[in-house]
């Protein structure tokens, strides 16, 4: 990295980063140029970066390119745009894909973390201007989830971080930035499981085995999980499976082998794989009356939802989850706080740590289903 | 009606009926003969019944005939089976097509009225013995919905009736054995409507009259009534909706419409008509991140839900609703009550009354269009 930047005045800097020219084609390590924060921006520098499903999702299927991906990861302040006061140099911070403003009715609302002011971010730009802020040889590259963590410095939105305590680790609690936290989020808030109750996960990545987490702690009697993958299995008792099915192993629809197992259907499902075939199945794996199927996933494919209207005539209610319900700058510090007291596990879902240079790796690693989170470690 | 019972062993009772011997044939007045009421059951001599939509769509569309349709109604004990305990002759009742046992896991819940022991009964046939109380010149005539009203007697299961006032006026709560209470239930029960909010009601039939009832109760400030009736908009302004819209007077969807006129979207969106594809419009017109769409209707063609994936993860939540969430037994009691109370309207649903032999033209009137409900007086 080098920089004329003063203390007052920051000048661009100009640093690595792994830039995507491609959809579906591997990272190239480039020099990009980083600007100065703009008023109520930070830039920061990235410490930890975990790879999340979503930016592989939208690196194969979006067409905005070039873009830096990344949008799970710590990091620490490096200087602040005008009119920010929340933070100052050397904080350390989370980084959010959805912000929260404080101001509008969503963020004033109890019921709601859909920040209407900058809330999920999907052209790649910037909140107050409409650009970017990196740029290769003077060609703008664009922004991924209003973070772009696959680069040394970043500038986001204040409102899209979270000043986190310094006692924290950043290679750890950078999960807590996306993943971990909205899988607990959508055990906690979205779906409130109640003591006892029996829950079924399709999907057993970093989100399904959070749901897991939270549905544990919550004490489900039963937390049944669904995943093709066998290999799943042993890692997803650590986080409170208690059943484990493998849909092709059966001769039969899985909805009926849930059914069967938990007396009738679940009282919470919850789809954490993104395929919008399985929300139906996940609606139909919950018992008439009071069923709640939870969906968190984004599909890669076939966006639709489709249910028989009979489901929602028994009873049965389904309900979306964006970041587990929390909002970000009210919500994750006490997380992180919980991870601190040992209230919930983070470091068991890191199963691979990776050199920033090794980043594609990251991506075959969890494009063939081997790993649940890779954190990816920025160079000193 | 002639019968042979003796007060301690009731007999055949051979009475009038109106059997719909056809998909959509007009129904036909028939001598009936209807069998004692077995153990657990009751027979009820009907006094009226009121006309609800899906008597029609059944008789539309279903392949068990021939059958005697009807099931929001209201009557008297005329004679109990053995082990029933609960009614005497004599007894004021409402049938009810979904019923309550009170002993299995979702009548001990409270957060279901979907009964597994008598829950909505599709066969036309009574629960203890798979067989028909009816028949004409001793062929079986199937039931409906576990009521069949449109005849002079009818023999229901005990746990599908519920014993009401005897100073309750039996040509009127009729209606609260279905479709008034059904509208009711999803405002209150399974929408929870919180003062100040905004609702808005696709289909302005009985039952979403009724949703506008419950939310005008329940202090909403805006409840937009969209119908292609614009004969309904006079009547619905008595049941509190403030906006009436015609989808057939816009150039746009009407989705776009409700989220301008409401400032974003609706809290609470409710599908009455029984069209799926107006249930994904009645998503898309609520709010993110707390938007509630209930939808209550029968879909007469096509019985899938769908919806874009994004609506549900920008936090919005799909509920069904079956006889507005109520436990029939439980509940209907203390609704008749507060009718008597005049803390809810039931007269002003009734457009039309009409004797038994005329049932055809109620046929006729809801399917074009020109009634709520209408009341049917069987002869003394």
């Amino acid at each position: 990295m080098s920089s004329s930047s003063s203390i007052d005045q920051p000048n661009v800097i100009t640093c690595k980063a792994m830039v995507a020219w491609e959809a579906g084609k591997d990272l190239v390590m480039e020099e990009v140029e980083v600007s100065p924060p703009q008023p109520q921006e930070i830039r920061v520098k990235v410490i930890c970066t975990s790879l999340c499903r979503t930016d592989i999702t939208a690196w194969e299927s979006q067409a905005i390119f070039p873009r830096i991906f990344g949008h799970e990861a710590s990091g620490i302040v490096e200087s602040v745009g005008e009119g920010v006061t929340e933070f100052v140099k050397g904080d350390h911070v989370l980084t959010v894909f959805t912000g929260e403003c404080k101001t509008c009715k969503h963020c004033e609302s109890k019921k709601s973390n859909m920040c209407q002011v900058l809330g999920l971010e999907r052209r790649g730009v910037m909140h107050s201007d409409q650009g970017t802020r990196f740029s290769v040889k003077g060609k703008p590259v664009y922004h991924y989830c209003a973070v772009s963590s696959f680069s040394e410095y970043t500038v986001v939105h204040s409102g899209c971080a979270v000043k986190v305590s310094q006692q924290a680790p950043l290679e750890k609690i950078c999960l807590l930035s996306c993943g971990v936290a909205a899988g607990l989020g959508a055990a906690w808030n979205v779906a409130d499981i109640s003591k006892g109750s029996i829950v079924v996960i399709f999907g057993l990545g970093t989100v399904g085995l959070a749901v897991a987490q939270g549905a544990k702690l919550r004490g489900a009697s039963q937390i049944i999980g669904v995943d093709i993958n066998p290999e799943k299995y042993e890692k997803a008792k650590c986080f409170g499976v208690t059943d484990f099915l493998n849909p092709n192993e059966y001769n039969e629809p899985i909805q009926q082998v849930i059914k069967r197992i938990s007396g009738g259907g679940a009282d919470y499902s919850f789809e954490c794989i993104g395929n919008t075939g399985m929300v139906t199945t996940a609606l139909q794996s919950c018992c008439d009356g009071w069923g709640l199927t939870v969906t968190l996933g984004v599909p890669k494919t076939n966006p639709e939802i489709a249910s028989h209207y009979s489901a929602f005539l028994s009873g049965k209610t389904l309900k979306g989850s964006l970041f587990g319900g929390w909002k970000p700058k009210s919500d994750l510090p006490s997380l992180v706080n919980k991870y601190m007291n040992r209230e919930i596990q983070v470091d068991e879902f890191i199963t691979h740590n990776l050199p920033f240079e090794d980043i594609n790796k990251a991506f075959t690693l969890m494009r063939e289903g081997k790993c649940l989170r890779c954190v990816i470690h920025m160079p000193n």
